[in-house]
């Protein structure tokens, strides 16, 4: 049994779904998941298929799906094999809350991925990853060192062939080279109700605003700070009694659970991105 | 432009999707929305689909999908004109919060139905319905006079075709007839989190129990006292400083959305039901 | 019996909470509620106190207590007879659902409240206000006549002894005059979590920039537009699948509970302001 | 600097407020935290006061407060010594989920507590009490050892003065001595929203009713199964798309949550139990 995973956009036309169905079947798959949806402003299209086939050669599925659907309907697609399980890299500060928590998720099975490493700027994070047996590379950044110690991430994960990076809770800029290399494959978690506190210490100016909620979003890193496309948001109800320090505990929780259901979802294949949104097929 | 909504469900099997798309196509119609669900114990398929035609013959569409699929895949299906707006009926006794609720939303052309009357085993409401200008019957119930109001309600529901029941917080068991006539079609609002505090008293229950949160529960109404299939459900945090007025004020506004959206689910025919459960195609 | 209510604000200081609460005492007062709070950065303490009296001279404890506490600890206070309603007049140009809202909750004795009457800019609610026996003032709003309904405004809130203002969805910017007469009394719905999507239209940011939570709050007016002290917020979850009508109609519902909830606190005089921010004593 | 908190409860009677704040006043003690709460039906007092003394002799004021205040009133209190960490014991079987998440607080500083040792029906989590340096003891439990378990668990509790106990996901029934011993210190996770779904397998029953919320809930150990006294409740919004693994992992992140919050509630003495509920001052 072969399953496979395709997401498809295009702009949208009469006929898509009954062609792709058709081909499925054609190949004598069964469909056991298909969500569609369409930007009625911009017309565009997007799907996402689940199928199963008893036997299947990827490779002459592919290239007919190609040549008989692709060009037909200028589709942007992607196909994967559902066995395949995605490769992440993790990169922490100081911060293991997020770290512990993707970890302990990681080893009871609930995270379908292989973890090749962590990186880090700092070392206090090291035993953790000891304790999970996964591999800890200790890469300090500073301005003067920040070229070379991108140059080693890079070699890293392009050695270890990597398929998306976590950053959880990592406490640096990511470099442009980076972004451009792993477009939409760089998942962050911001700990404010973005657009609402873009940058550095939300908290404290959560706590200056008076707001009575306080969030943590997942977004894909682009460019701009703080303003890539967003996977998941969470919130918490808080009141004036709380400190800093209770926001900042708070919002670990909002940070953990909101970063793991963003990972899932890019593991799960959920996630198509445009115009620097998401749409999550649940 | 003819917009329609096919709700299909059957055993599940191959080619499914493939076939009913392709009808679609062949019929030159464009789905503008489709989802489906497969529940593995049960090995049930239900799938959901909008479809627009820039001209179409409901008969010919509807006897010709009978024919091609409705006996190969032994399918329980049901097609709606999606212009067609469904009858509403809303039963009310004295409680006005659900009542005031359902008619802003009408008004404001939130709800896509009509309502030909409310009827309640009290005058008091009358005046807002008035104000709504929605013709109101006052049909009282007692032990003795408990059949011959039901025929009156039967008979005024069979005259307005009406399509689904509304109990807006009616505090009457609801007769066995009704439920037989309009099975999945009346629409119960609980004011307790089901099945936690099952039957009258709910918010009496969930103070002695000393909850941490209430809830509100929409369903289906069957024999079986509030165990019917679940529409919809929400919830509110409370605490130890509720008194019993506290949660029945604070339990009104999820009583109203909770309704609402089982409503506005109801009549978007995103609901399938079966085994006493709802599959709900948002 | 009579029933007040005490704000307290000052310096935090030893001794406060005994003091007060033996001025109470040797008043043959008891209380029934009491809470504080000390914000530890800027040193300032706050206390609410609800105390009954089998008889009370309001002059002669508002001396004594003015005697006996103000002088020694520099309070800044406010003493409530809790038998007396405020009167709060409602400000709305066009939206309907707020205004149904909150004369829903007053009808069914939710709001213990006056409403002397209802001023908008537009004719078009006017029939909402007959329907609930209010009286309805329209004062139209341009350029050219902005600072004669200003004037009719205020007359009519004077002349009525209005304690304080809501704005329900009312479409003006509301002039510094009024704000300097009603400082922390003028009580307004936003349609976003602010500090997210200040300014008008935040629907269409909110789909723009594809948030997966949309949010509303309630806020006193200040002079710098929808940054005033935030009393309450509440969110919503969404998807990519909310056209801005959707994301409207959902908001909706978080606009009504959230500008209730506010309005509920300001009558029951839960709320203290200071520093941009509340605290509020639930 | 000494920082104190008490709890008090008793009938509810004039002056009582008044009596303990003065008594705290003439020991140059100052009040950081005051919070109090009348069950109006029951006519019952709670308090909880955090005060602060720059010396104090705890017996000496204990002592006094024995005799100024106790009798006067006829409370029950309980005086702690904010400094002291209380001692929890954890109870685990198999399930690592709530372990590593109260162990990742532990070690991050959140909880104030010491965890003496860890007791298991089964070896299966000795691996991560040994990565967090935590004593672990192996004590199988079958029907005919019950008796000697509980001799050996009841022998190191009390060899290490435990306070309270922690039963984080402990699938044992515990024995009435224990549960004699601990009164309203045995802290139990379920995994429902109870009352609903009482006993074992919530998460089927959850699927088989159709709920479309699920919950966890945090409550103190008694006689009675999955009946005692509720400390927390959280929940999360599910669909008919979920499989009963999925209910499970999505429930895990609610009982990390749900049990996390109870033990610093717990931990911080802010609970008070009577008439099988809680008060909770946050």
């Amino acid at each position: 049994m072969k399953k496979i995973t395709l997401q498809i956009h295009c702009k949208d036309q009469s006929g898509i779904i009954a062609s792709v169905t058709k081909f499925i079947a054609d190949h004598s798959g069964n469909i056991v998941y298909i969500d569609q949806h369409v930007d009625r402003e911009q017309n565009i299209f997007f799907m996402r298929i689940e199928s199963e086939f008893d036997s299947l050669s990827m490779d002459k599925f592919t290239s007919n799906f190609k040549h008989v659907l692709v060009d037909k309907f200028h589709m942007k697609w992607r196909i994967y094999d559902a066995e395949e399980q995605p490769k992440m890299a993790i990169f922490v500060s100081k911060y293991d809350h997020c770290l512990y928590d993707i970890l302990g998720r990681y080893s009871s099975g609930e995270l379908h991925c292989e973890i090749p490493f962590i990186i880090s700027n700092h070392k206090d994070l090291q035993p953790i990853a000891d304790n999970f047996n996964i591999p800890f590379y200790h890469i300090p950044v500073s301005k003067t060192t920040k070229a070379q110690a991108e140059a080693k991430q890079l070699k890293l994960l392009q050695h270890h062939n990597v398929d998306f990076i976590v950053l959880a809770r990592y406490m640096q800029i990511v470099s442009t080279k980076l972004i451009e290399r792993y477009q939409n494959k760089i998942i962050n978690i911001h700990h404010s109700f973005l657009p609402a506190f873009v940058g550095a210490k939300p908290y404290h100016s959560a706590l200056k605003r008076g707001v009575k909620i306080i969030g943590a979003t997942s977004h894909y890193i682009t460019e701009e700070l703080d303003a890539g496309p967003i996977i998941e948001q969470d919130v918490a109800r808080v009141s004036h009694t709380y400190s800093i320090k209770d926001l900042i505990t708070k919002g670990r929780d909002l940070e953990k659970i909101v970063l793991a259901t963003a990972i899932k979802h890019h593991i799960n294949r959920k996630v198509m991105v445009y115009n620097n949104k998401t749409v999550i097929f649940y």
